[in-house]
């Protein structure tokens, strides 16, 4: 076991009842004792759905057939276990999947594809799926309102800390609830790198309006977050609307009425985010790096994940350096537009670099002092257009290379 | 100090004279004392040169000089200097190279235009070329064919040994030479990420025809490895020509008769690269990964690059895992077209996985005991095509986590 991480937060959110969403969480047995490792929710009638999903091409089989139900738009029931990811199985996983739904939907009175499923563990095992159908009747016995927390717990797999938000939104007068859980990659054993977040609305909101506002959400949320660079098999972020908040439904992503709704929506799923980099796998230090002045908005990002992804940038952080030659060694190999003789680089909201070289009369001391802080801002601006972003990362430490240096067994 | 790589060659081998190549090496204190940092080496009148550099947008400014020069075709001295890379220095690091190439050209007797530069070391100080100038004439003065050692050692920053290889090529019947060093990773003061070589040979080819030869050597060789993803701002590759050994002056890549030598510097080029991944930061296995069935051979390079650079597998390798789930997500993730059921992978030439999932009775044993060498093979025929390629890499350990997070001071 190791500590929680030194960037978690002081408390988990006490997470509110959002009407038409029942959660259960169990222990089902596939790999931990003692703690929950099954989290099923049951979602009223009419329930809607919208899933970013990973652009793996070795997606795993909970991936590949929660793809399809999103499709249909509608969702009344998710499962979820801990400990196996049902990845790389072949035939074998997309029978355990198919097994788990059909068991899911009588239990729970649905149709199997308007049941989703989700599993984050280890890679290339047989998922015992049996654990999973044998408790389907118990939990939905225990199925309640505020199981929140416990069903955040029932998704880590070896995160340091439970992640959750919550927000409320007016919609048109009436005040809706938006809750979220997720898990991130704070792992010892490896292989279990997934991320999942699942968030649940009362409010009413047709499937494609919704699978818009969520697509443009993860964008700049859990599409602008990188602990590794490394891509799970299985990344699944699902979003649920019951509609039991009773407004009128909204069935256009870009409805004024939504503009509350929205903003909200977003803020949480970067709350949510940036939990997950602060349980980063040996994180010490949670990093903003904001991009502008790029060519355009995607060119910005890009930027930005090459410096948030480069081993060289962060192991400097690790060791409190403010080594702004490896920023301007990574905005170079970003593949974007840039110009050498017009990047500038602040650190900490210090100029360290402007026009190409450092600003004279250079004084690292105050540089050195942000490094030593928990929070580290980097700021570039390439100087060649109007585009920006802002990713967020961890550092890279010897946690880092202990969690995953360390054999499977 | 760190030690020596433990995979590093036995010995540096002895290099033969080149014809037409004479060589210094001397010591100007731009950053190291007791060790030559300065190497000079001048080229016969009518050395024909080619070249290939990073494709950094921040490249260096002795980058931006020499690819002019090679564009010249035609080179007659070479100075580099470790412990300063003269990187994003703006107009100041401009005005230091021509400094330098002007005062190179008057003591060597030569223009300006046939002399390329190479700086290794920190990035964003200003180069104090005068240390360099004022010792050109002293490095003229003792310009020896046979210095080749020392020649490999000055260019060196904190690589932990120098590095050199050498064929001999038959071209129409005339016996020629190649002498290549190299410089690469081996880095405690960080910045200095910088790979340099330099490959000479008194074979007679035409600028043309050397870039045509460099370009496809390098493809397989330098650019074929990697350590650690990021990309340095002044890697430079420069293959020299002289033209003493006599043989008729070959104009075409394509012309049969360079067959031999083509093959014969191949192997140089892929000799100097794997010294330079052996001697990469905290490196404790040479990892050889082989992709077969890719699309394309560009998208089995790719491929491969994903898993080499993959920190989830490379910590995996460092810690003796045979972590096969992990490589299956890095092929997931290389955004090439692969199937999950057409996927196989085998470690140590052991089949660990086919069709998608793990081979039935799958024993670990064999596998592990690979791991635990220094030799590390990986082999991933992803089942759509018949593109392949094969890349190089180190494993990702505590050292490097060491070497790179320590503060530059």
């Amino acid at each position: 076991m190791t500590a929680v991480s030194p960037l978690a937060p002081a408390t988990l959110p006490a997470l509110p009842v959002v009407a038409g969403v029942r959660l259960a969480a169990l222990n089902c047995g596939i790999r931990y004792k003692g703690r929950p490792d099954l989290m099923v929710a049951e979602l009223a009638p009419g329930t809607t759905v919208a899933g970013v999903f990973t652009r793996s091409l070795t997606a795993s089989a909970p991936v590949l057939w929660c793809r399809k139900v999103v499709a249909g738009g509608r969702g009344r029931v998710v499962v979820c276990n801990s400990g196996n990811a049902n990845a790389f199985t072949g035939s074998v996983g997309e029978a355990a999947v198919r097994r788990t739904v059909d068991r899911a939907a009588t239990v729970m009175g649905c149709t199997p594809e308007e049941v989703l499923v989700a599993s984050t563990g280890t890679i290339g095992q047989p998922l015992p799926d049996h654990k999973i159908t044998e408790n389907l009747a118990a939990a939905a016995a225990r199925l309640d309102a505020g199981a929140w927390a416990d069903a955040a717990r029932a998704i880590m797999t070896t995160d340091t800390f439970p992640k959750a938000a919550t927000r409320t939104a007016v919609i048109d007068g009436v005040t809706v609830t938006i809750n979220g859980i997720a898990k991130g990659s704070g792992m010892i054993a490896p292989d279990m790198a997934t991320m999942l977040s699942f968030v649940f609305t009362d409010a009413a909101i047709g499937p494609r309006a919704l699978q818009a506002l969520l697509a443009k959400g993860a964008e700049t949320s859990f599409n602008s977050i990188t602990v590794d660079s490394d891509t799970s098999t299985s990344d699944s972020l699902l979003l649920f609307a019951t509609g039991a908040a009773g407004n009128a439904p909204i069935e256009d992503a870009g409805d004024p009425r939504l503009r509350d709704f929205r903003r909200k929506l977003d803020t949480l799923l970067l709350e949510l985010a940036h939990q997950v980099v602060r349980d980063g796998e040996g994180a010490s230090k949670f990093v903003t790096i904001t991009v502008t002045g790029a060519a355009s908005r995607r060119a910005a990002k890009r930027i930005g994940m090459a410096i948030a992804n480069s081993p060289l940038v962060k192991t400097a952080i690790a060791g409190e350096d403010a080594n702004w030659g490896r920023i301007v060694m990574a905005v170079g190999k970003a593949g974007e537009r840039a110009e050498r003789d017009r990047l500038g680089i602040r650190i900490g909201g210090v100029q360290v670099a402007a026009g190409g070289e450092v600003v004279p009369g250079y004084d690292e001391a105050p540089v050195t002092a942000h490094m030593k802080g928990q929070d580290i801002l980097v700021e570039v601006d390439v100087g060649v257009g109007r585009g920006r972003a802002t990713v967020w990362t961890c550092d890279l430490t010897h946690g880092y290379i202990d969690i995953n240096g360390s054999y499977r067994t």
